[in-house]
């Protein structure tokens, strides 16, 4: 009944009175009322005013299956789904789900997390209904040595679904930053589980600051979120849905030469590093240069004053010389 | 009280009577042949003769904490031991231990695997009481493209701990067979979890064939066991501890420079491909060459008609031309 009376409200412009909901549904005017009341406890926010009945004024924004499916319009990329309120992380979550046999295309979301990671153990700030945390579990038959490559892939995806859905033109930080306004929108986590020339699986984490309204103090200089971008309110399944469509496109270029060959161009004009002047923190010997763009193996080519280094995202990290990118 | 009767058989050469034993421990005569029942059921050979007593003819190679903590001489290889009588397979044992925040130096061993594995998934027999399935967890600092040498180092210590405990000079079959008399003794398989630049973990499994006396038809033609090459029954704990105790000095050579240029030499004196025909299973073009060693990467150089190859144990399979080796 409750479903029902939501579409109800959701295709009704205007006002509709109890009366009406309780004849088209045969049903009391007190168990309407219950409905109501069901609704506006999940976040619905519904105008209720005398003599002329209810209205739908603003939908909360749910990360649940059903919004999610809502939205998908993909062959295999989220077509198994596993959506949780809370759990410790996302990628955790979807290595234990391939551990036990899950198959190439499970994606795994979730409210929020308690132990969010970010690259190299350092953690992401997680809370509940703020950002979009998910992970997509892929078996692709490609070497490990390839796997990173396909941060740079999800990177693409999603400026391009943030593009889409958000209408805001975001950058990509080599490797696995997007970035708008010189702050950090979404990171990306690749990781994989490996024999020396086999791939058991990789799970691509994505973490998007959607709507959050404040930061903490220690990331404030460098975090943003959609919202505070835009000032409008998105629904993040339909964020993440379309996200999963532009992999899907991405991920079918990638295979076809298994690199970034048919990718790199559009990679780099989206670049926020090309031609800036980057700090490459080779553990051998720290130098800076100016960042040219990628390669097809999704190495950043620094033009240093002696020569063009390759900088893998397997050996350095590389930072802008002038503020956080 | 078994324990107690167990270590006075162990240290008695002669026959013991039941009467000594019994008034020895201040136990009954019934007691004393329940523990005598339950050593035997243990697998313990315990002579019985009328007027004289028992005597301890033969033990059983027994693959217990106990046994292993006997002969370990490591400062941190093993000194973490989780010892199973069954389990799927000691790799993903030691992977969801390392999930759960185990430690760089876990050993997990089980007396039998139901799902033993070998490389891109192949399975691995593995029967209670026969072999050695052992895995151990590493968390190093090295970049995960520096992971596969690892499974070299640990061939090395295989054939060392092999060596110096049976006595017989066995080969390394690039990269991660040990074989003798042109058969398969040992095999070795290398997984990690990584991220592009960091590793999470790694850890590397070994299977060895200690008392195996016969092999199923399909593999009959190319696997032996240390039994059926010696005749000899050797102690599966002893050996065991002995190539953790290998692998803790090996391993301290690679982290001197990360690679394998204090091992090579080593490694090529016992490398049984050298010299030989090999044909390089590359899946861009298959070729034949002839192996002349592995370079400080670990990969092996293969001298062609036209040039050498540099073989990564990460692009392909090396198959002798005649015969298994």
């Amino acid at each position: 009944m409750k479903k029902k009376i939501l579409e109800l409200l959701q295709n009704c412009q205007d006002f509709i009175s109890g009366q009406e909901i309780s004849e088209k549904f045969g049903v009391s005017r007190t168990a309407v009322w219950k409905a109501i009341r069901q609704l506006e406890a999940e976040g619905y926010v519904i105008e209720a005013v005398r003599n002329k009945g209810y209205r739908l004024k603003e939908e909360p924004d749910l990360l649940t299956e059903e919004q999610l499916q809502k939205y998908l319009e993909t062959d295999w990329a989220g077509q198994h789904l596993v959506v949780f309120d809370e759990t410790d992380s996302t990628n955790n979550q979807a290595k234990r789900l391939a551990e036990e046999g899950a198959e190439h295309g499970l994606l795994v979301l979730s409210d929020c997390q308690t132990s969010g990671k970010g690259r190299r153990g350092r953690s992401w700030d997680s809370k509940a209904g703020e950002g979009i945390f998910m992970t997509l579990l892929l078996k692709p038959d490609i070497q490990p040595g390839n796997a990173s490559m396909l941060t740079l892939v999800m990177a693409l995806a999603v400026r391009a679904g943030i593009e889409d859905v958000v209408g805001i033109d975001t950058q990509i930080k080599w490797p696995n930053d997007i970035v708008c306004d010189g702050k950090k929108v979404c990171g990306i986590l690749t990781e994989m589980s490996a024999q020396i020339d086999y791939i058991n699986y990789i799970v691509i984490g994505v973490g998007i600051n959607v709507s959050n309204e404040i930061f903490p103090e220690e990331v404030a200089a460098t975090a943003t979120s959609l919202y505070l971008l835009t000032g409008v309110r998105i629904s993040r399944a339909k964020l993440a849905a379309k996200i999963m469509a532009e992999f899907e496109k991405y991920y079918a270029l990638y295979l076809k030469t298994q690199d970034l060959s048919g990718l790199m161009n559009e990679y780099n004009s989206h670049l926020i590093n090309r031609g800036r002047s980057v700090r490459v923190l080779d553990p051998r010997q720290e130098y800076t240069g100016v960042a040219q763009g990628i390669n097809q193996s999704g190495e950043l080519l620094v033009q240093t004053e002696d020569g063009t280094a390759h900088v893998s995202s397997g050996e350095v990290s590389v930072r802008g010389v002038y503020g956080y990118v």
